[in-house]
């Protein structure tokens, strides 16, 4: 959980903004099914984002709320918003963070965990019973640096999502068909490779499928789209009430449409003004994307 | 027409192979119709390659054999096959080549323009009568060299297709969405953005349709994959009998599948032993690829 200040070329500046994996996460997931958050903020955390999340389906009772400020981050993102620099990462009160996973919490079907220190992430499954899916999310930083730590998660992982540039560093591969192969190999059954403006991948015992990212002419802040991704493909997933091969493919569908609505956006504003007709639509649009027959003949 | 001599950092060399444009779309197109090839070669071409392109549908009329030597490129790639550079073009008798169109080539429903000087293209649109479609493919080097004789031409195109590069490079554009839109108001009714491993667009008046490259572990050669992709789709299309929204869209599939195809070997290898079952079985394997109700409820 996060606030953002980010500085975009053409736009300008946008200041404290509430953010964060987990909140990105959760508002996506609270679209589809109840969500059980764990996380920290400082006691600057604005209350009515608390309100707000609440009222999203979120349950906040993981939230450690205490002394000092929340992580913050400054970002700037180039004139066409397909890169962005971090200029200053504040941890604050999530340095000395440690999940806490309430008793109501650890019955959980569904685990995501979010890009921390593998340990951390460790910490977060020893504390839940026998979930169906536990899917992980890491990144570069936890690939060179903690190398070990993050092949003994991996073992207890059934799902990685990650960036394509991460999937390659891991892997240890460049061609996307390898990519996915080597990292089943890690242990996860199944695993995203997000590929940003490109889509996505899930590569499971099933093959290969794809999804294309909803092409969005004005995309406003790509920021947390890949939270958003993975929060919504696992409360869609979760609605289900069935994991398969096809729902996790579906799954993966919804992940992309309600992650192309929230780049039209600044921050979590569009994650909160979604509702279920503006997720139809899109899903409906993306149909049309990849489906030739929905085309006049 | 060209014949090609391609270093590969991981496998070696390969010596004058047979290649150009022309040869790649033709033996694409011939998988499922038939062809009429325009093109120059010298007396060096060899005569077997000749006769097997007519033994592929591919009716050589419109072929010039002229004194001198073929068009020879020689290009390297790079140790992931990501990227390659020209080492030499050496353009023999393709620099005073004019394309002259037989008689009976004239009333072709289908025209594919290959990625020549602008005015080669219109000479060929001059020579042909009423097109059911005129498609055509263009390169930076035109964009930026010949800049008012390739915005002529589009006035005469019906389907652009080019590279995600020279898209941006000629849209003045980066978002896919927006590409697509400032490049239909260009004149073409239909552009195809071809994004390399990442797929291919169609954009046209009933939206974006996007087919991924079908992901291939064990990719050996490239050249020829862009030509092999325009080939097919135009010779699929044409063995149709319909153009509709709704068969272009299922054109770029087929475009998709045989260009995966094309990879596997070095050089025309595999559009020379692919058979009917080897494209139906990749399109087969596409529908898996990208339809998640294909996989185990």
């Amino acid at each position: 959980m996060a606030i953002d200040t980010v500085d975009f070329a053409s736009t300008g500046g946008r200041h404290e903004l509430v953010g964060g994996s987990a909140t990105f996460a959760s508002l996506a997931a609270g679209l589809f099914t109840d969500v059980r958050m764990v996380g920290v903020v400082g006691k600057d955390f604005p209350q009515t984002t608390l309100d707000t999340l609440k009222k999203r389906r979120v349950d906040l009772s993981g939230v450690q709320i205490v002394e000092g400020e929340t992580f913050r981050w400054h970002g700037r993102y180039n004139e066409d918003l397909s890169a962005r620099v971090s200029l200053a990462t504040h941890l604050n009160v999530f340095e000395h963070f440690h999940p806490a996973v309430p008793a109501p919490y650890r019955s959980s079907d569904l685990v995501l965990l979010g890009n921390i220190h593998p340990s951390l992430q460790a910490e977060v499954l020893d504390q839940v019973e026998k979930p169906k899916l536990v899917a992980a999310d890491t990144m570069n930083f936890w690939i060179h640096g903690t190398p070990n730590e993050l092949r003994a998660l991996l073992s207890r992982v059934d799902l990685l999502i990650l960036n394509e540039e991460e999937a390659r560093d891991l892997s240890g591969q460049r061609n996307i068909a390898r990519v996915g192969r080597e990292l089943l190999k890690m242990g996860p059954s199944r695993v995203v490779v997000k590929q940003g403006e490109y889509g996505a991948y899930l590569f499971d015992e099933h093959g290969p499928f794809h999804a294309p990212a909803f092409p969005i002419e004005d995309v406003v802040d790509p920021t947390g789209a890949g939270d958003t991704f993975a929060g919504a493909m696992l409360g869609w997933l979760d609605a289900q009430g069935a994991i398969t091969p096809a729902t996790l493919r579906e799954a993966v569908i919804f992940g992309s449409a309600v992650a192309s609505l929230c780049v039209e956006k600044y921050g979590t504003e569009a994650l909160l003004n979604a509702g279920k007709d503006d997720i139809d639509a899109r899903v409906g649009a993306f149909a049309r994307l990849v489906r030739h027959e929905h085309a006049p003949a």
